[in-house]
């Protein structure tokens, strides 16, 4: 490591620059653990973003799931998923302890619920999957599940508990990851990167979220999802304690409480990449989070927002070097899995970074290279999505 | 008339000041009219507010609805909500003409549908009462309704035409309004007024909506309304061209489209004094509206607002002067009805501020003294609401 820390500093006139160890392209959480990770190495660390934390990670909820989220036919990304977040008690602690920011981790788990007979039927459908890879799904009578949230519909039918599928707040999340970052020396300058060539560095990642698409040719596309963010009257915390994922009415919602009174309501998943809410999606995400928790009827509407995933084909991030450019690391692709992929992917590109492990078994299924597409600058993404993806990179 | 107009100027250092002929208190709809019509009449004028338009004309729909919203029970008010509509189309002609401002005055008439024969059921009774009235309501067959407005949803049972029943887009009348009442001479001042003691002026017309209640101890008290604004896609006009209202399962919406690709979707009635939006009314709106007119699922939800309308024990106005007081004028206690009662609150008013016509049949239901309440300052409305009135004075 580099004593003395990286020979940047933020003043204007601060004399002949060093190329940067590394440029992270994206403030994102990912791009900012990465930088963070790297600045501990003792890297000289860049991050170029004209305005951090304003995509995915703004509408995100924050879920760490690797279990509620484990869904049929994804078996390698579950278990990238499931090691991350066995790595995010510590993560969250050591970022706590160098920043002092509360970021809203919480571990009361969270319950999985069906609304009615054919929500439940479905539910256990994916449960009994979610058993069989030995995930940790305890199923739960009714009566158990009311004394573990009173507030739950009576109407509701039955679910099950993933104790270890925890929750953290992206919106505190990012401040605190900056600061950590920028304590351990990066430097981050709110600029776009429009196209890699400019970017003169020992190794660049690129963390841009979907903005990655037109960055790298990278078969990244976005994928909307329209969140509320909802607030518990009279100041006082929500009326209930665990994350819930439900089935109503065929319709899925989950419902984030916040230890200050929020309630996070997500989220739609559309093939589409405008970010304005509409009144269908506003109406389908309330009515399902009232069929499951009536009190929230009472709540008041306090956020509509929609965001773009930065999606994948096979649902799964981006990992490694392009092919062929091996001093460009993608780090993108997280689709709904940012935050909770977070802390592996810091871990994973940063060893990348520093020359290490670069055959690393977790790595393996998520290198660019599975795609075999061209990563000469503009390949899959055309030029409608270019434009839209500038605010991102 | 005094010709060149009031001695009054906006600069800074305007001299020595008459005292006006009249303060008008608050700049919505109604005291701004009334100040127009004033200083037309070559009265010196002077309007304080310090946020004009931000009350209920904010929220409001801008429905002229005297028919849809003839109403069991209200048969004098009915006569002046048909008198005021009645006036609509000159003040409409005579504000464009004297601005240039486009205010959104809209002459396709309201439809009334009921979604379910339960709703219909419901409907019809008031549709009888309104014809009883020797009111213009035409019952339409499903085909007819749909002819009209092929956008409805086939499960609507029925409905009836309301031709006279016009709209006005409240956001566009209010500065319409104020730089008409500018150019006749009229002065703005935005500062509040906390007592009318202060107040030096021939006549004071207090026109402070709920704000009246701590002025002048009129039973003037606040009723939440939550409305919703919506837009159509693409930056199109709303594929429907009357407004709607209806009833669907229970729930009564309407539906205003204007020009530009706005829809109001509203409104609740809630005594209640506070502005947030809950998701449980977001949610009944929403499912109304998408239930009459299912497209509006794709519409954007541009906004979610609440609003205070001045709801009397009557649910009629207060016009005229105060009993102990008769240099000061009630405008106020307009509850749903102050777009439709603009003019003729302020051809009255001014009539009365001018010296005239104070035997006015129109103005007898109406008068400040049918309360029979104190107005000596602090009446019926307790300090609670007085500090929350504030904001509106």
């Amino acid at each position: 490591m580099l004593s003395g820390g990286p020979s940047y500093t933020r003043g204007v006139s601060r004399g002949p620059l060093l190329t940067p160890d590394v440029v992270v392209v994206g403030a994102g959480p990912v791009g900012l653990a990465i930088a963070w990770r790297c600045a501990q190495r003792g890297l000289r660390v860049v991050v170029r973003d004209p305005a951090p934390g304003s995509g995915a990670s703004h509408v995100a909820a924050g879920m760490l799931a690797p279990v509620a989220e484990a869904y049929f036919g994804e078996r390698e990304l579950t278990g990238l998923l499931t090691e991350s977040a066995a790595r995010w008690p510590e993560f969250a602690a050591e970022l706590e302890a160098a920043t002092g920011v509360d970021i809203g981790y919480r571990t009361e788990g969270t319950l999985m619920v069906g609304l009615t007979a054919d929500d439940l039927a479905e539910a256990r459908r994916l449960w009994a999957y979610q058993q069989e890879l030995g995930l940790p799904v305890t199923p739960l009578r009714p009566s158990q599940l009311r004394e573990r949230e009173p507030a739950l519909a009576p109407r509701v039918r039955g679910g099950a508990l993933a104790a270890t599928d925890h929750q953290v707040d992206p919106r505190r999340l990012v401040p605190a990851l900056r600061l950590a970052a920028e304590r351990a020396g990066a430097v981050l300058v709110p600029e776009p990167v429009r196209n890699l060539a400019g970017v003169l560095a020992g190794v660049t990642v690129v963390a841009a979220g979907c903005g990655a698409a037109a960055l790298t040719g990278l078969p990244v596309r976005p994928v909307k999802g329209q969140v509320l963010r909802l607030r518990a009257p009279d100041g006082g915390p929500p009326g209930f304690r665990h994350v819930i994922r439900g089935y109503a009415d065929g319709e899925q919602v989950y419902l984030v409480p916040r230890q200050h009174g929020e309630v996070v309501v997500g989220a739609t998943v559309e093939e589409r990449s405008d970010v304005d809410v509409s009144a269908g999606a506003v109406l389908r995400l309330l009515r399902a989070a009232i069929e499951l928790l009536p009190e929230l009827a009472e709540y008041d509407l306090v956020e509509t927002v929609a965001g773009l995933r930065p999606g994948t084909p096979d649902n799964a991030p981006i990992l490694g070097p392009l092919p062929d450019r091996p001093n460009v690391l993608a780090a993108t692709g997280h689709h709904r899995h940012g935050i909770v992929l977070t802390p592996v992917t810091a871990d994973l590109i940063t060893d990348l970074a520093t020359g290490g492990a670069t055959d690393d078994p977790l790595l393996a299924p998520f290198r660019p290279d599975r795609f075999h597409t061209g990563t000469g600058g503009r390949g899959v993404a055309g030029s409608e999505q270019s434009r839209k993806d500038e605010a991102w990179s």
